[in-house]
């Protein structure tokens, strides 16, 4: 018989029908007439509840069948008289695939810390709160293909092995086939590259961005979604050393519309996560954040503040003339932190905030700068409880603009060529941004560890399985 | 006024509108009264015509619209004269973004060989057979992920950087972060990974399968779709050193199921190609392939043919009989070479074929030993062309079995304690495939060299831009 998948077999209404799950076993319960077997096939967060008549049914058997082991189970679809649950199956057949030894198998109790669950990422998909994470995940990322192959963007493969560090982005991963115990040098006693795979130097990729952009000044509008690394060693529940990241690419935009893209994104992801994963996230608010839901809602209903760094330092520097306590001084020209946006879009405006045109100095060469020659136009979407979730901008289409910016940021021009060819030939105007997929998961799940929201973390130390 | 794109303005009929566009100037012609700017903006392989009455333009002006430079054309939508075109616009006003030299622009002239256009391939996009191959890229890759997502498929991030090499199904890159210019060894002159950046020696996955398997244990029905590396000295056209591939992976499902999805999955994705990429597949059928669109119908309307390892060498040993040549012998046991596949495909059955049940031993330890002892349940998807496009397998769920083909293949156990633990706990029958995105990519676009279907192809000696 053909298996059903239980949230399918959770929808049947055709009582009586013969159905065959297969599943592993949460939890079984019973007295000597009856046994109750909770089954999950990792379809849903919602079991499906398996009836066993013991008169027709060797107890002995069912002995192996304690939570963990995997099940498949044939019998009836009845309404079921418990609550909270829709249908049951009458089990007239159940093979054992295998057990799960209860002296030893680790998700046998409830209630473990999250920490003890990232030890064992292995199994840790097999419990309800990682189920409805990775569900979740799934989800966010059909959502952002969905968006922008709508929207005629086409889905764009940035190298992940690169022999630039252009963007500056952070320390970089070193990538090598060299034998480390006979490293060759040249005369000047440096490290002979000529001898390594690629040739020279070669290292993972921090961001698509760079390569983005040629692609978006040949096809117009384009998207990077693909794993982007930092050696950075700091071991906080925001940072990752590897992580995925999307990043589009717009010919012709500017930044008013590129601000417009990347609401519409995000909203549009957030509501996607509302209308697909109700389960999952009810789940999640109830055992992890009640204020979930109502924060999702809040970001798809309101449209997101715009205003510029300058206002956004006004706004803090007038709070802290009322009072207001911050750990970092804000003062024009220095970067705000953390606990400054999360001021100004949970208490100030009580809305998502884009702030845009940054000081130059404190951003990257690549972007436009603005006519009063100390501002770019950088763009920040700041939301509630995460602080920054988009970093951006409309990027510097005049060749020579670019050349004088990179030389002063100190990009050597040799290793940009290929960049500065795109202003040399047909320059555009053009913007994009930056988002982390992480982070997305941070904000919609309500998890608070980004160890949590990836099957498997790589931190400093850490890249088991 | 709102910019429409050059693929949405060819589909309008309503003449006398004002429209803009912006794109990419692929030719100018005309004469002293008029020019026509033949204009692309990626969003299509088609160009659209811009008309320039040199009565009210001023051609001086007009001298740097060369070939690749970026204008912005705004007027009115007409029915086109010429032929083969649908409508064009008769230009009221011309912006130049961006000029492109005609004296250092590479793409100046036509016909460009493909190998100098892959030392070019931050330019190479704004070209019609790139371009047409990068749509046709990211449409491939929407298909994979609505062809799984709409079967209940969750999209499963396995790890890129990991600490473990189990597939031993290649070369690896090393990733590390320890100065090279001063190695720290322990008193067995051992590297001491203990100050590498995750404590001990890591490298760049070469397949997500096993971390996949964990995830179908738990989710039931996963993909992976993401970057995987080999750090093979292979110069070929078919190999790279970073390519992306696709991994599905399925709880419950058995070897019969595992191919009908590896034939569903390829029609599907071909038959989306056909669907959605008609003018691309039309220009490279009429450039490169004259069989193309005809190879692609061919794969949608015929059932793969199904059979074993052993009856595919005896059809081989009897063409050989019959004077068939190859350049490698044929024998039950040996590895079959892409002309032996081809031999099956293209000259026995002239259709794709599924192999399966092939020699243990030259197949992984993973994979489910049948009860003859000799043979386990792989499946290899051979296609015309190309060979073997698809690898997969009903794994072995037993643990005593596994473990014991484990250590005959010299797989340490301290490696893959926590793949053990899935057939430890809960274990059940399951298989996946894997298929190579560039292999099938190959497939679609007719291309030959695997270094023109993938943007900026990583291969050994070569990690430009």
């Amino acid at each position: 018989m053909q298996r059903t998948k239980i949230v399918d077999a959770l929808k049947r209404t055709d009582y009586g029908a013969d159905v065959n799950i297969k599943g592993w076993v949460r939890t079984r319960r019973g007295n000597k007439n009856v046994s109750f077997i909770a089954l999950n096939d990792g379809s849903t967060i919602n079991n499906i509840q398996i009836v066993v008549d013991l008169a027709i049914f060797d107890e002995e058997k069912l002995k192996t069948v304690t939570t963990g082991a995997c099940i498949s189970a044939t019998g009836k679809l009845v309404e079921s008289q418990g609550k909270g649950q829709t249908v049951e199956i009458q089990a007239s057949d159940i093979v054992i695939y295998g057990g799960a030894d209860p002296e030893t198998y680790p998700l046998q109790k409830k209630g473990h810390t999250l920490e003890f669950l990232r030890e064992i990422a292995h199994l840790r998909p097999r419990t309800n709160t990682f189920g409805a994470v990775f569900r979740i995940r799934h989800h966010m990322a059909i959502a952002i293909h969905q968006f922008f192959h709508e929207r005629g963007f086409f889905y764009f493969h940035t190298p992940i092995i690169t022999a630039s560090d252009c963007e500056g982005a952070g320390q970089m991963f070193q990538v090598t086939t060299m034998n480390l115990y006979d490293l060759k040098k040249d005369e000047t006693g440096s490290i002979d590259y000529t001898n390594d795979f690629f040739g020279k130097q070669a290292s993972l990729t921090v961001s698509g961005q760079l390569e983005g952009e040629l692609a978006a000044m040949a096809l117009g509008s384009i998207y990077t979604f693909g794993p982007t690394f930092r050696a950075e060693n700091s071991n906080t529940p925001r940072h990752l050393s590897e992580f995925w990241m999307i990043e589009p690419e717009v010919a012709f935009n500017e930044i008013e519309e590129n601000m417009q893209l990347a609401q519409d994104f995000i909203q549009y992801c957030v509501k996607w996560a509302m209308d697909n994963c109700q389960d999952d996230l009810k789940f999640l608010c109830e055992m992890y954040d009640k204020e979930l839901i109502e924060r999702l809602k809040f970001v798809i209903e309101n449209d997101f503040v715009r205003l510029t760094y300058t206002e956004g330092v006004k706004i803090l520097e007038e709070a802290v003339s009322k009072g207001q306590k911050f750990e970092f001084p804000i003062g024009w020209g220095t970067d705000l932190q953390s606990e400054h946006e999360r001021y100004l879009v949970e208490q100030h405006f009580k809305k998502p905030v884009i702030l845009t045109d940054y000081p130059k100095e404190i951003k990257s060469f690549y972007m436009k700068q603005n006519d009063d020659g100390k501002t770019v136009r950088a763009m920040d979407v700041l939301f509630p409880k995460i602080g920054e979730i988009i970093g951006g901008s409309q990027r510097e289409e005049d060749f020579q603009k670019l050349k004088t910016r990179a030389a002063e940021m100190g990009v050597p021009e040799k290793d940009i060529w290929w960049y500065m060819d795109t202003r040399r030939f047909g320059t555009a105007p053009h913007s994009g941004f930056g988002l982390g997929f992480e982070r997305l998961l941070l904000f919609v799940t309500g998890m608070t560890n980004i160890r949590d929201v990836i099957p498997f973390p790589r931190t400093p130390k850490n890249a088991e399985f």
